[in-house]
């Protein structure tokens, strides 16, 4: 990304304070602070205004933010306490009204920020400005995104050269956050499940020691971060013989993303994509059995916004980037879940392992 | 860990509940809720009272929680909203005033769950009760400990044979990741950080594409998940020639953490353990170049209470888990930072690796 990018973010997020009469915004989460700044940011804090933009971090990551920090941020070292600096720059700066990030920012934060700040400025929650640009992705960061599934679908290959009877859920997990690391991913986007037999049928197994056996499904969840970025991908693979009930229960999970995936245009509801698989696998009779939202946006995050559930209240966007995974669970026996990636275009869907010609 | 344990921490949190004049305890850090229940909890939470405690998790978990959820607690299953559940639940039971986690729950949810609640509940910040618990760790604790850092340091001599010139970070960490899995360790408990030649001169260097060259330090810091219990060692190696200042550094360093352990013993003031490491290297002249705390408690948490730094108000305890991790790092030239493990006994302090003779 260019500091040109993260100009432009912040002047948007500076356009929703206008709109919203608020004269700055504290920002405390990471990832927002990351998609602002362009910087991989941990324990690091901001403060915008219409005219300056402070970024606030410790002693520890000070030698880093000097070499990364674009221009329109000003670096300030958290020297004592990160409220009182903060006061610091709102006694200096001047503003009436500072937004915070309400379903970041911990209630005690929130009454030590209080405390610290002179009473005359009003302290407003603020909910998802940010998280409601991440969710249209820029042809920059959807280059990344494919790059993360790329290295992902990789993996999935790899593994099944490696997958075999006799070896344990654990070595297969290690082979694979070997792999991805030796093809360029920074790390894994979260703890591989490496999920065998009767563990495939919770849905966030941990992975274990339970050696894997012959004429069992095996499910594997991964997905990597490249430059930020993260995957989700889920397959099941089957060792030996494939029984007619789990080759039934796979063609309806199957069958049940594709009708998601074709329900996905602009314009529609979110709700509607999740209502897509769920109908079918309840007109199959497993109804029951999919016990989780369809999916979850990707991105900076591993799950960012848009959920795709029957809660959501969003309507489909080009530049929309999320996964499809519909499940279907029989406790004691196994699990199928089937997740691919997909990107909202202009003219409609994108399902990334396609597009990527894998 | 067995029922008992579970059922003992319960009552220990119920003790101070009565002492603190709580009818109920709302618990949403997971790491405390693990603690609890004996459950690697995720997205679950507890409602605790003097008679009942309640589990509550959504359809993800919910069979895995009627197999390992220890029989104090009722699973419940969270249907729709989580706070209608709580409120259901208080309805159900009366309590007249509720505690929370204010350092875990966010602003927003807290609105959520005043608003979902009847007027008459009082809602009030805790601080620490159950993080204060686990400060202490039991010997069942620390086996589980001990055998995270024997898998870090079996890694740490591994990779020993594999470092060498021309490989990147990236690699290195990848056959580390591998190891650790292979030994055992169910995840990392951070991501692993190979920092070379200057990259060691970023405390929280992210792990890379650089190719390692000869004549430079290695920095690798490196932590792993055994059963829940986490560990952090962090070494230097030296590919090639090592130059007189990067031993001097070294030297001073390796001085100011046995400084640091000879000043451990129950009932010092832990702030006394990071001067003694501070106090040397500032009377060597690198006082400013050691810009973090001294260390951390670990356990089911990578970082933990106590904090060993110039902040921290609590005393020395048999029990106590830390680390010891002095540093001095000189901005584009290199880093040096030496992290141990310790644990405090009813006769003094035990470092890890010396204990498991390693």
């Amino acid at each position: 990304m260019t500091a040109t990018t993260a100009f432009a973010r912040l002047e948007k997020v500076r356009a929703t304070l206008k709109k919203d009469t608020l004269d700055a915004l504290f920002l405390s989460a990471s990832p927002n602070i990351s998609y602002l700044t362009d910087c991989s940011s941990r324990d690091a804090y901001l403060l915008i205004l219409q005219k300056r933009a402070f970024y606030l971090t410790d002693g520890r990551y000070l030698e880093e933010s000097k070499k990364n920090l674009p221009g329109a941020f000003e670096l300030i070292a958290i020297k004592s306490a990160l409220f009182k600096e903060v006061t610091r720059l709102c006694k200096k700066t001047g503003p009436k009204t500072v937004g915070f990030e309400a379903s970041h920012l911990s209630y005690s934060s929130y009454e030590k920020l209080r405390a610290a700040l002179p009473i005359r400025i009003r302290l407003a929650p603020t909910q998802g400005i940010v998280e409601d640009l991440r969710q249209l992705k820029s042809e920059e960061e959807t280059a990344k995104i494919k790059k993360a599934v790329l290295i992902t679908i990789q993996a999935l290959r790899h593994i099944r050269t490696v997958l075999e009877p006799g070896r344990s859920e654990l070595e297969i997990a290690a082979e694979l956050e070997r792999f991805i690391r030796c093809q360029g991913a920074r790390t894994s986007a979260f703890d591989v499940i490496v999920a065998s037999g009767p563990n495939s049928c919770f849905p966030h197994h941990l992975t274990g020691e339970r050696i894997i056996k012959n004429n069992e499904p095996v499910l594997i969840d991964i997905g990597v971060d490249y430059n930020g970025y993260k995957s989700d991908l889920t397959r099941v693979f089957f060792l030996g013989r494939i029984t007619p009930l789990v080759r039934k229960i796979y063609t309806i999970v199957r069958q049940a993303q594709d009708r998601s995936l074709r329900s996905i245009r602009p314009g529609v509801a979110v709700r509607k994509i999740d209502a897509a698989a769920r109908r079918y696998i309840s007109q199959k009779g497993y109804g029951k059995s999919f016990t989780h939202s369809l999916g979850h946006g990707v991105g900076l995050q591993v799950h960012e916004a848009p959920r795709i559930s029957r809660k959501e209240q969003a309507k489909v966007a080009p530049g929309m980037v999320f996964t499809l995974e519909p499940a279907i669970y029989l406790p004691g026996a196994f699990g199928i879940r089937i997740e691919d990636m997909v990107i909202v275009t202009k003219e409609g869907v994108e399902k990334i392992s396609v597009s990527l010609n894998q």
